[in-house]
Parts: C-alpha cells; sequence; structure tokens
C-alpha cells in the first residue's frame, strides 16, 4: 500500500518513486552528461522522453558553464579518452563548488587496466552514487555491495536481473526490467543518465536512485511486453518512459 | 492557390516548395555536416531519407576534399572542441573560394560564453542562412529577426512554435510541425541540414529555408499524427520525410 | 539442398551460413570496432541483435587490453583522424601478435586522397577481409575483384545489388538484401562488422564473409517487406537480425 508520507528509514515506496517523478516532470532539470560517443544520442532521447533535459559537451571550455547551471552531472566512463579526461576534471571542481549531484558510470571498469585506473581515483572524489553492474563493481569496489558502499561513502545503484539501491545502511530492491535492455547498446548508460535526473529532484540519493531504476525498469518492461526485438524495443521504451505515470507506477513497481 | 511560376517577391507558395523538393530528389545533393555527435547519425539519417547524401568527417586534411564537392556546408556548434573549430575554418575556406552556400547553426550559443563568441565570429563570415531559436538568435543577434538579419546581411531561419524564414526584406512563417521535435534530440540540428540539402538546389536563400522548414514541419506533423510518444516519432518522421510528395505538400503546408 | 558436411571447394550453402549463425549465437563473441562516430551505436545494436558483443573504445591505453579479448577486430575508415589512426595501428600490432582475425573497411577511400593513402597502407597490412563497395574498390585495388584478391593476398566481401565474396580462387555471390540500405547510414560499416562476428567463429574467410553478407542480407530483405520507410526499416532490420534462424536462412538464402 502506497505511504503518502514516507519516512526514508521505511521501505521505498512505489508512492515515493511516483512522486519523485511527478517533481522531474515539473521541474524538467537538466543533466550534463559526459559520456561515451556511442551512448549520447540514446541518451538524450531517453533524458527527453522522462522529461529531463540533456547537454552533453566535453569541450573543456564549455564545461564550466554547461555544468553550473545544470541540476546533475554524469560521469560515464565508456570511450575513455585524453579529451574526456580533462572534461571530468573540470567538470568536478565545479560540482564540488557548487553541490551539484553526480553519478559515477565506470563501465567496463573490469576489462581495462587504465579505466579501472581512472575509475577508482573517480570514485575517493566521492560521487553521490556509483552506477555499476556485478563485474565492474567487483572489479571497483569489491562483491558485497553494502560494504562496498560504506567503504566508499557512497550510494550505489547495481543493475541487474534485480537492481540493488544502498549507502550500507537502507538496501532497495528493483525487480522491474527486460531481459531486451541487454540486446541493446547503451540502456546501462542512459538508466546513469536517469539517476542523475532524480537526483536533481530528490535530496536523498537512496531514494534518488531507486525511482531512477524502477521508472527505467518498469517502462523497458512495458516496452518488454510489445517489442518482437530490440529495434521495437528501443522505440517502444522511449514511448514508454513518455507515457509513464503515478497510476502505472504504482501498478507495476516490484520494490523491496 | 499554388503560383506555377513564381515571382519571389510575392508569398512563398507550396509549389516552390513542392518543385523544390523535386529538385533535390532529381540531384541528392551531397551535404558535408560539420555537426556533433550527438545529431550526427539522426542528421545523416534525416538527410538520407529526404534523398540528400551526407558526409560528416571532421578531420581536418580530410575537411576539404569533402567540402569541395559538395553541395552546401553545414556548421553545426553543438558539442564544439578543438578539432570542429579547425574543421570549420578549413571548411569555410574552402565554400569562400567556391561560391558554396553554407548554413551556420549556434546550438545553445546562449548558454556558454566560448560558444557565443564563436558564433558571433562566424556570423560574420557570412553564413548564406543562420538557423536559431529563438533564444540561440536573441544571444547573437537580438530578438528582432528582421533587424537581425539586416545588420547581418543573412538570410534567418529561427525555428519555434511558428518557423520565421526572413532576410530583412521578405518574410515568410511555416506553421506546420510538432510539439514532439522538442522530444527527441538533434531536430533542429537536422532542420539545419535540411536547410543545406535546399541550398544546394534552390539558389535563393529565403525560399530555400522555407522549403526546408516546411518539409520538415509536414513530415513532423504526419508523424505527430500517429506516434505513440517520442520513440515512434522519430521512426515515424524518417518515414514520412521518404514518403513526402508535392500532392502531400499542397495539402497540408501552412505558409503565409 | 543443403550439405551438412560441406567442403568449401563447393559451393557454400545456405547451411553453411545457418551453421557459422549457430556458432556465433552460441560463442557470442566480443568484436571490436574502431569505427566513425556516426555508425557506432548502429553498428553497435547490429551486433547486439545478431548475437555478438560489440565494444567501440578508441582510447589508445585502452585498445591493446580491448583488442587482446576480442574474437575479431573491424578497422572502419569513416570519420578518420588522428587519435583513430593511432588507435588503429596500436590495434594491428595486437592483432598481429596473436593472430586475431581483422577486417578493413575503407569508407569513401574514392572521395578524399588522404583517406585512399590510409586505405593502401592499411591494406598492405594484411587484413583477413576488405569489405569494400564497387567504388571504393575501384580506388583501392582496381575493378576485377577477383584480380583484387589475388593481387592483396586477402578476401574481399563486395557489396552492391548483389554482393560478392572472393579470394580469387573460390567466389560466392550473395542475392539477398534491400534497397533501403542505401536510405539510412552505417548498413555498410554494420555489414563489416557483421563480418568481424563471422570470423570469430568461422576460421575460412570465404565463408565466414559469405555467411555475413547472407544473414545481414536476408535480415535486409525480410525487414523491406514490411517498412514504411527507412525509420521503420532500421527498426525491423534488428528485429529481423535478432530472430533470425536456420529455417528462415534455408527458406530465403539466395547463394551461388
Amino acid at each position: 500500500m502506497a505511504n503518502d508520507t514516507p519516512d526514508h528509514s521505511d521501505p521505498i515506496t512505489a508512492a515515493d518513486v511516483a512522486g519523485a517523478l511527478t517533481r522531474l516532470r515539473a521541474q524538467a532539470p537538466r543533466v550534463h552528461c559526459l559520456t561515451n560517443a556511442v551512448a549520447q544520442a540514446f541518451t538524450a532521447n531517453v533524458l527527453l522522453a522522462l522529461g529531463a533535459v540533456p547537454s552533453m559537451t566535453i569541450a573543456r571550455e564549455e564545461v564550466p558553464s554547461f555544468v553550473a547551471g545544470a541540476g546533475a552531472l554524469l560521469v560515464n566512463l565508456g570511450t575513455l579518452d585524453p579529451a574526456r579526461n580533462e572534461a571530468i576534471e573540470v567538470a568536478l571542481d565545479v560540482v564540488g563548488d557548487r553541490a551539484i549531484p553526480w553519478v559515477l558510470d565506470p563501465v567496463f571498469a573490469d576489462v581495462s587496466a587504465p579505466r579501472l585506473d581512472v575509475a577508482s581515483f573517480l570514485l575517493k572524489r566521492g560521487p553521490t552514487v556509483l552506477r555499476a553492474n556485478e563485474r565492474e563493481l567487483a572489479a571497483l569496489a569489491g562483491g558485497d555491495v553494502g560494504e562496498a558502499a560504506l567503504r566508499a561513502k557512497t550510494t550505489i545503484a547495481r543493475t541487474g536481473a534485480v537492481d540493488v539501491v544502498t549507502d550500507g545502511t537502507r538496501t532497495a530492491w528493483v525487480d522491474n526490467g527486460s531481459a531486451m535492455l541487454t540486446k541493446i547498446t547503451a540502456t546501462g548508460c542512459a538508466a546513469g543518465a536517469v539517476v542523475g535526473a532524480f537526483l536533481a529532484v530528490e535530496p536523498d540519493p537512496v531514494v534518488a536512485a531507486t525511482a531512477a531504476l524502477t521508472v527505467f525498469g518498469v517502462a523497458a518492461e512495458i516496452a518488454g511486453e510489445t517489442a518482437a526485438g530490440p529495434g521495437s524495443f528501443a522505440v517502444a521504451l522511449l514511448d514508454a518512459l513518455y507515457s509513464l505515470d503515478e497510476a502505472i507506477l504504482h501498478e507495476k513497481a516490484r520494490l523491496t
């Protein structure tokens, strides 16, 4: 039963998620995304479908202006290169000065040693939320998600068959999604951007990350019900994010 | 009523637009696009669906060959970086020597001071058409579109709920489009490329820009009639650009 | 009639193609793609829909780790720039040491002299398969595909209305496909990546390239049967690659 006056030491509910989505749609926050070239267009479209506004430049001179006015920052390490490394440095100085929430997404940190080094360094900079899959998290912070969160003093959103969000004290499980999410590129990257969008409207990072993964998972579930394959799934996912409302979330969210 | 022998001091008509589209399809001009990474694939697909041919390289050594043989050039400032800045310099030298028409699209010039500087500098280089939304135009050239066009000695295509095309003397309003255009990324950037494609087949920049925005707006309108959300809208927009013909333009164009 | 114990001096059959696809789905090889920015997302989605795994980084420090563990490498020259040139050098050292198969795709080598130089240099490095269209091949290696293959000591996959695969001794023709393939960007680039995916599971490059072009062509044919235009075609192509099975290949492959 949805809880209209949520106490966040209580379990996070569909009502919390629905309320955060309504605030997101009303405020339309801009999320600045330092993300990989493969994911940029899809990530931008996911944010727009959801009701947020993407910006994407990685040019060193421009990053301060774009980040300073943003509601949140996404730092995604896919296709890492010197220009992106510089942009990340500049951006983190701005978010530090202004207390802008930011998400670290260490894509493929388990595959490449230089990337793991960068990810470890950035984790020490204190992301508001770390989004990773099981392999990336194990490489970066060890296998136990709760201990990793306590050690890194951050909220971890670990995506997988069932998503887990925890700061080491409170934990939420999100059992929404679709196997088809693994059959199109950049869905994980886009989920990281959605976490950013919710951080811009919800100060509690555990609630924000849980809301993001629930919204994304429910939309994926709806898309998966009708898709004939990954092409139509990607189209239906954007449509579902756009159409999602509080009633659908109350009906479909599977949160524990 | 369509005018078969258009006098361009007269209003621009659906017949002018339809004729330009037929020439575009027959000539299949190549448009070289110096555009941002987020917009590249969608822009290429919009040009192909329309019947034009995209090329996209920003490598300094290659830009001269690619621009020299192109029917038009697009200079879009989204995700500006040093490599793109260099490519723009090289490209503008080529279009100056060869009288190739070019479009300037100062994306987000209102958000970032360094970007506004680049846009102001490029505006002095004399683009054939400046495409901008209301905020970008206000930051770059002031709020009155007619005065801005006269001052900059260019044709301005200002996109919005109603698009305006003017060189300060003649003005056309295009009242086609769809609110869904703001819900997918790179639609404005792609519209700029479409202006380039029409400049390659129509020497009068006011007619070319009006034709481009009418064609793009009518296709968006058709797509918006059936789309369930932004995912299916983007798909339907490409299909509509591909299927557009003179009869549909005569029926749907709302030009004044 | 399909041949269950193929002798590859015999014609390549639908059974060879179907068997290779089944192995590809079982092994899910990773293909590292050094490809152009325009093509990255679509190429990744084509590989995922097919059952392979894409990786895409071009960062010099990371390319060795990513290539060393890959089943195949794609070197695509679209949007060539200094960073990509370096990544190619580093990657080819790794594939040389480890005997990893690789595909060269000299996109637009016919348009730009510097690009033709790079392509000629890379062709001497001995790609396992050269994928090119008729114009690119003529510029790079001359008009006769069989002689070009013998001279370059490689397998050539020349795509067009009818695709030709030859090492100069054995030749296969693939008469599947759709005219709509020319109306969306990056389909040729994606086909090159699919050749890479089949090279990872089939040691004979003539069989691998023929299987790749047959699978891609049959999927395109299926997509073309229902598509209303290039937008819905791109969606249906991904769905068809995902749904393709041995029975469909036996029914639709047109190989000689």
